[in-house]
C-alpha cells in the first residue's frame, strides 16, 4: 500500500519542497508578541493544507496561550489511532548579523535548506503533514487513525500544554503518539530513539546580610554571598565531575551491561566530539561520554549571579547572591525527590547567618523509555532498516522531551521520536538548516511506518493507567 | 588668633548655612551626563565664593574629564602651604522613591540636613572654604598658605585625578595636605585618622568550552563554567574566611601589640555592629572585627556571573563565567604583588582544559599611615582634645582613600583627614544626611587646626622622594 503512496510523494516533491519554503517565510516565533502576525499566518497556512489534503475537524485548541492545531482523520475503524505530534513556533533568529542568508528567506545551498524553523521542526512537520495527504489523495484513506496535533508553544516550554491536554481529553484519545520532533542521534549512522533523560530545575538566592555594605568597611569580617554561594556550588560535585549530593541518585537505574552495550552500539568519536565542542575531556571516569550524557543524571548551574556586574568596579560587599540550576534524571529518578536531595544537601552546607531561599515548581519531567519490545519501537527499527539498508542503533537522548512524559502521564500513550532532523544542523542557532536528503528520507519512512502501524490492533499498544 | 575667627564663624553660621542649602541644590552628580548642568552649576557657585572670600588665582584645573577647583592665598612667607582638598561632586541620588523628601531639595529635620551631597561631602567642604574666608575676613590673612583643591570626579574614582595632579605639579605644591573628605570612624567618640587600607583589583573570566552547549546534550561530560568559577572562588578562603593565597601576606605589617591596642582604644560593640548590618560574626578568629576590618587585608569578590541570569530559565551548560574582585591591602603589601600573588593562585587552581582570562590595571593604591609622631597628627588631636574635652583615640579605616596615597606618591606630601561627616549618614544611600551639630564642631575646630599648623615651619613636615 505505502509504495504508490511513496511514489505519489516523490513525484509531488517539487510541490511539497515549495510548501515548506513558504511555511518556512512565515515569521512563527511564539516567544516575541511582535511576531504575533506570523505566528497566524503559520497557523491559516496549515490549517489551510490540513483541510486541502481531506483532514476533518480542523481547529484550534485553545489553552490560554499560542493554540495547538488539531484535525483528524478516522476512517479506519477496528485500527490503532496515532496523534501525529509537530510544532508550528520557532526559536527567535537572533542574532540576526550571524546569518548568512535572513533566517525567514529560506535558502538552498550544497542541498540544504537554509532558514529559522527548517530544522526544528517545519521540515520534519510537514513531512508527516504531506504523507497523511499521499494516503488520502492515493487511497482513499490512511493505515491507521489519525489526529494530528501541531503546537505553537514548544519553543517556550510549552506553558498551557498541560491545559490543553486536559481541556481536549477526549479528543486527544489515542492508542500512540508519533512526534516529528526529535530522534536521530547522528548524521552519520541510522538510529532509533527509545528515550530521554528527565528534568528538575530548582531556583535559589542566598542573604548574607541585611544589604549591600562597603567592601572597605566590612570586608574581613561579614560573610560575602558570592563567596558563600561559590562554596555551595563547588560543594555539589567532586573534582571529576561527580555529583556528591546525598539521596540524589535514589531509584536511579543501574547503568547494565546492557545498557552500556546500548550506549555503545552508536559509532562515537569521543576526541572527535570533545574537538567540535572546544572542550577539553571530562566526567565521571567510570563511564564513556556516551553514558554520561545518556543514561547518568547530572546537576548543573545554568545561570548564577550577584554583586556588581556592570562595566568597571564598585567596591561592594555583596550581600546577595543567586543560582538557576537543572537536573537531568535517568530511568527510576522522581523529578521532585531529585529536587528534594539537592535543596536539602544546600540547606545543609549553607553556614549559619546565611539565609537560603528558594524558587521552584515542585516535580518535573520524569525520563522516558520506550521498553525494548514496544511495537512503536519495533515498527521504527523495521522502517529505518528498510530505508537505510543497515539495522538502526537504538539510542537514548540526553535531552529531554517534555511532550513524551506529557502524553505518556496525562493520555496513557507511549511516543516515539520519528524526526528528521539531525544534531548538527543549528537548531536555535544562527544559519539553521534542514538537509533535502532527509526531507526525501522523511517522505520514504513516514508512509512506510504509518503503514507498519497499520498493521498493528489497538490492543497492541501498552497502555499506562492515569496518574 | 583662631577666637576671633570662631567668634566670627559663630556669628555667620545661618549665612553659612544657607550657602551650604544652595550649594546642596545644584544636583552636581559627576557620573550621569544628565547632570552636567548641576556641575556647572555647582562649580560656578564655589568658584564666585572663592573670589568673594578673597581668594586668589580661582581656576579650573583640566584634566580631560569633571576640572577641579582651584584657588590660593599664599600671603604668610615662611609659614606651610596647606592643601585644602574636598570635593564638589556626589553619587547619584538613585533610588529616588526612597527619599523622604527630594536629595536635592535639602530639608532640615530632627537637627539633621537632608541631602544627597550633604554628608560626602559638601558639608565639609563647604567648612573648609568658610574658615578660610573667616581668617581673610577677621585677619586680613591666613595661618598658613592656603592651596584649595575641590575635585569634581571622587565619586567616580578619580579618573583624571593623576592627569591633573602631573599637569599642574607646581601649582600644587605644598606641604601637607588636609582633607575634608573622611575621618571619623565613630559617632559617639573622637578619633583621628592614622591611615587607611589600599586597594588593588583583579577582573578575570574563564572559559571551559569554544560555545555554550545545551545541558541536556553535553551536561556530565563537559565542564560547566559556572562551576569551574565556584571551585577558584571557594579556593580563595578557608572556612573561617583566612585567605588562602600564596604570597598574598608578603610584606603585610604584623599586628603587634601596638596595634591591637590602637584598634582596640575605639570603643566598638561587635554585637551592636553586626546586628546593624544584619549579618551573622564571620571571620578570621585570630583577630578581632576591628582588626578584621582595618589592620588586616582582604580579597573580596565584588561581582561574579555566567550563563543564563534572565527570567525563568534556560537549559544552557555555559562556557564562559566572570569574576571582579579587589584585595584590601595593608601597610608592607604592594598592590602589583598582591595582585599577582591572586592571580598565580587562580592560574593553579585552574584545571587543565579551562581558559583564565585577566582584565586589570597592574597595581593599584598602598595602605596609607600616618607616622606616630606626624605635625599633622599632633595638630589633630590636640585640636580634637580641646574640642571635644576628651582626647581622640587613633583610628585606621578599613576603605581606602586614593588622594592620600596619591598625593603622597605623586607630590611627596602627607595628608590627614579631617572631615566632619560620621559613619553612620547615608552617604552614598538614600536620605543621606548631616549632623547640623557637625557644620558647628568644624567651624570651631577648622580655624584651631589652620592655627595649629601655622605654629609648624615647612620643614617639619616630613616629604617623601618623588617615585
Amino acid at each position: 500500500m505505502s509504495e504508490k503512496v511513496g511514489h505519489h510523494l516523490a513525484a509531488q516533491r517539487g510541490a511539497i519542497l515549495d510548501r515548506l519554503l513558504a511555511l518556512l517565510r512565515l515569521p512563527s516565533v511564539s516567544t516575541d508578541p511582535a511576531y504575533a502576525g506570523g505566528m497566524a499566518a503559520a497557523r491559516d497556512f496549515l490549517c489551510d493544507r490540513l483541510r486541502a489534503i481531506g483532514l476533518e475537524d480542523v481547529q484550534l485548541l485553545d489553552g490560554g496561550g499560542q493554540p495547538a492545531i488539531y484535525a483528524s482523520w478516522l476512517g479506519a475503524p477496528g485500527r490503532p489511532t496515532i496523534i501525529l505530534y509537530g510544532h508550528y513556533d520557532v526559536q527567535p533568529p537572533d542574532p540576526l548579523e550571524l546569518w548568512v542568508s535572513p533566517p525567514f528567506e529560506p535558502a538552498i545551498r550544497d542541498g540544504r535548506i537554509y532558514a529559522r524553523g527548517a530544522s526544528d521542526v517545519k521540515g520534519s512537520t510537514l513531512i508527516a503533514v504531506e504523507t497523511v495527504g499521499a494516503f488520502l489523495a492515493v487511497e482513499g484513506g490512511c493505515p491507521v487513525n489519525i489526529k494530528l496535533f501541531l503546537e505553537g508553544e514548544e519553543e517556550v516550554g510549552s506553558p498551557s500544554l498541560p491545559a490543553i491536554i486536559e481541556k481536549y481529553r477526549d479528543l486527544l484519545a489515542a492508542d500512540a503518539m508519533l512526534s516529528a520532533d526529535g530522534g536521530r542521534a547522528s548524521t552519520s549512522f541510522p538510529s532509533v530513539s527509545v528515550g530521554c533523560r528527565g528534568i528538575a530545575a530548582l531556583q535559589f538566592s542566598i542573604r548574607s546580610a541585611a544589604k549591600d555594605a562597603h567592601s572597605g568597611r566590612v570586608g574581613g569580617a561579614v560573610r560575602n554571598a558570592l563567596h558563600e554561594m561559590a562554596k555551595l556550588v563547588a560543594s555539589l560535585h567532586d573534582e571529576e565531575g561527580r555529583i556528591r549530593v546525598d539521596g540524589f541518585l535514589d531509584g536511579a537505574m543501574d547503568v547494565t551491561q546492557d545498557i552500556r552495550a546500548e550506549a555503545a552500539a552508536l559509532p562515537f568519536d569521543e576526541a572527535e566530539w570533545y574537538g567540535e565542542l572546544g572542550a577539553a575531556p571530562f566526567g565521571d571516569p567510570d563511564y564513556t561520554v556516551r553514558e554520561r550524557t545518556t543514561v547518568r543524571p547530572t546537576v548543573e548551574v545554568n545561570g548564577m549571579w550577584g554583586g556588581y556586574t556592570g562595566a568597571g568596579g564598585k567596591t561592594v560587599l555583596p550581600c546577595e547572591a543567586h543560582a538557576k540550576l537543572t537536573m537531568r534524571l535517568v530511568p527510576g529518578q522522581e523529578p521532585a525527590a531529585a529536587q528534594a536531595a539537592v535543596k536539602r544537601h544546600l540547606e545543609a552546607h549553607c553556614p549559619a547567618g546565611v539565609a537560603l531561599d528558594f524558587q521552584y515548581r515542585p516535580g518535573g519531567t520524569r525520563a522516558f523509555t520506550l521498553g525494548a519490545t514496544h511495537p512503536l519501537l519495533l515498527a521504527a527499527e523495521r522502517v529505518t532498516e528498510w530505508v537505510h539498508g543497515r539495522r538502526p542503533v537504538r539510542t537514548r537522548a540526553g535531552g529531554t522531551v517534555p511532550i513524551t512524559t506529557l502524553f505518556h502521564e496525562s493520555l496513557g500513550i507511549d511516543s516515539l521520536m520519528f524526526g528528521l532532523a539531525s544534531p548538527d544542523e543549528d537548531a536555535h542557532a544562527p544559519n539553521e538548516f534542514f538537509r533535502l536528503a532527509s526531507l526525501d528520507e522523511g517522505l520514504r519512512s513516514w508512509p512506510l511506518l504509518l503503514t507498519e502501524l497499520g498493521g498493528l490492533r489497538p490492543e497492541d499498544f501498552p497502555r499506562r493507567a492515569r496518574d
